[in-house]
């Protein structure tokens, strides 16, 4: 079983009605498996996560991005959160048995789709065509607002779509990225500047582990402290391992850890680490699962 | 998502030709996940292991035991496994949000599907229309020869199709059951010995856990000795607490585990559990797994 998984962020988080057309606009073309979909109204963005055969994601992910393109007027967005257009940033991700190239050609389609349509694409990540144009936060830069200026120097001349500036629609970022966990350790400990130094152990800036983003937390509430982490190459960096370090640094403490959270969709591969750690089990193959 | 699981038996594990013409039928009528084709030459059996929504397994076992039942003539049938019929079991197997209910009306109306072509089946295990019919072993008793016998007495009358002894296609059995796994632990020890005290802490028939069925074998080319297991309600006990005791087991008496193995199918559900208890994910959602 092949496994795609498409992040499509788009610019309305307010008109619920226009959310619910995009959202049938997926479903009711293209047999994926909605893993969530998250409105935030201050932020005026809608995040469709959804999964299934590529051929499936690509075809679901054309038909609702023609539809938010349809419905979303750039001219008049506001909103808290940065972001170039009506249908803003779309990362493919390849989840199970899906290939790095194969993840690329169904974002390649998907790009010269959507720049057919009159939208102009960049592609990011694994998919950008010049090192400048790897991270999303780079051509982002200056947000909507700057692109009818930014679009007409040469370095910025879009990857697909017309090379002028598109107003209702603004600008797409796709590619193919890596899957994120997003995995969060709670300790039973209020002093914040432990915490701090045992994040210190794990963060790949401080002398931790590669491909591990974190922070420590204060959690009032709970009268705890969260290490809150961003595992990037969790293949490379696998959760297990990154949990048992945080437990000794606690243990040496005197910390104990009272729980941790997987937040967000997360890759069914990475559990195989998991299986092969703390039960031994080797051999185990995740297409047993059912 | 729903995930239900067939298990479909038929008797015949032999002339490819007609194995894949069965195949063909399963997977041209229905959107199903085929995890697994097992044919034994000897036992003169091919086994498919497959999931999906419910009713598109409903849809895909009708058509392939129709296949089979139109293929397989049972008057000619030899093999070493116990048979009663060209389609000889058909358990269905609740995986992920899928209750019981659901799972006894897919079977009930396979049941029904088959007895109106012309097949005699009798419902056993969850699906069990009386006390006596609820072990495969005891409906099977005497295998496909003595059905013509056994089926004019009141008692093994079936429970849906033809009262009378089919010869081509003898009887079918079908049901619900859940979901066992099979779970090895091999030990780092030629003991047998230690393999079978150890088999005696966490078999439920000589005081271990309930819900486990296990046997301590020796495994020569590998110099170990086995723990061979079957968990029948992995929900109530399951694999990390099987394994933490034969590994404590196994400690106290000098002996390491060299490794486990998950054999055949296995239920993502049977993971949560992993999660919970070795990296205290006490919040985590399977449906967050993509």
């Amino acid at each position: 079983m092949k496994v795609l998984l498409a992040e499509v962020n788009v610019s309305e988080g307010r008109d619920l009605e226009k959310i619910a057309q995009i959202k049938e606009a997926l479903i009711s073309n293209a047999s994926v498996r909605i893993l969530e979909v998250n409105s935030d109204k201050d932020h005026n963005r809608t995040v469709f996560t959804y999964s299934g055969e590529p051929a499936e994601v690509l075809e679901g992910t054309k038909r609702l991005t023609q539809k938010a393109v349809e419905l979303i007027d750039m001219t008049v967005h506001t909103g808290a959160h940065p972001r170039m257009g009506a249908v803003d940033v779309v990362p493919f991700i390849p989840a199970r048995n899906v290939s790095q190239e194969e993840a690329l050609e169904v974002a390649k389609a998907f790009g010269k789709f959507l720049g057919g349509i009159g939208v102009p694409v960049y592609y990011y990540e694994d998919a950008a065509t010049r090192p400048e144009r790897k991270s999303l936060v780079d051509i982002r830069k200056g947000e909507y607002e700057s692109f009818k200026e930014k679009m007409t120097k040469e370095e910025w001349r879009p990857d697909e779509g017309p090379f002028e500036f598109v107003p209702k629609s603004g600008a797409t970022v796709t590619g193919v990225r890596f899957p994120l966990i997003a995995f969060n350790v709670n300790l039973r400990t209020d002093d914040l500047a432990a915490g701090k130094q045992i994040v210190k152990a794990v963060r790949a800036a401080t002398g931790g582990y590669q491909n591990v983003r974190a922070i420590a937390l204060e959690i009032p509430d709970k009268k705890m402290v969260q290490i809150s982490m961003n595992l990037t190459q969790y293949q490379k960096t696998p959760i297990h391992r990154v949990f048992e370090t945080i437990k000794s640094e606690a243990d040496s403490r005197g910390i104990l850890i009272a729980d941790t959270e997987l937040v967000g969709p997360v890759p069914v591969m990475a559990l195989e680490d998991l299986m092969k750690f703390y039960v031994r089990c080797y051999g185990f193959n995740m297409e047993q699962l059912y």
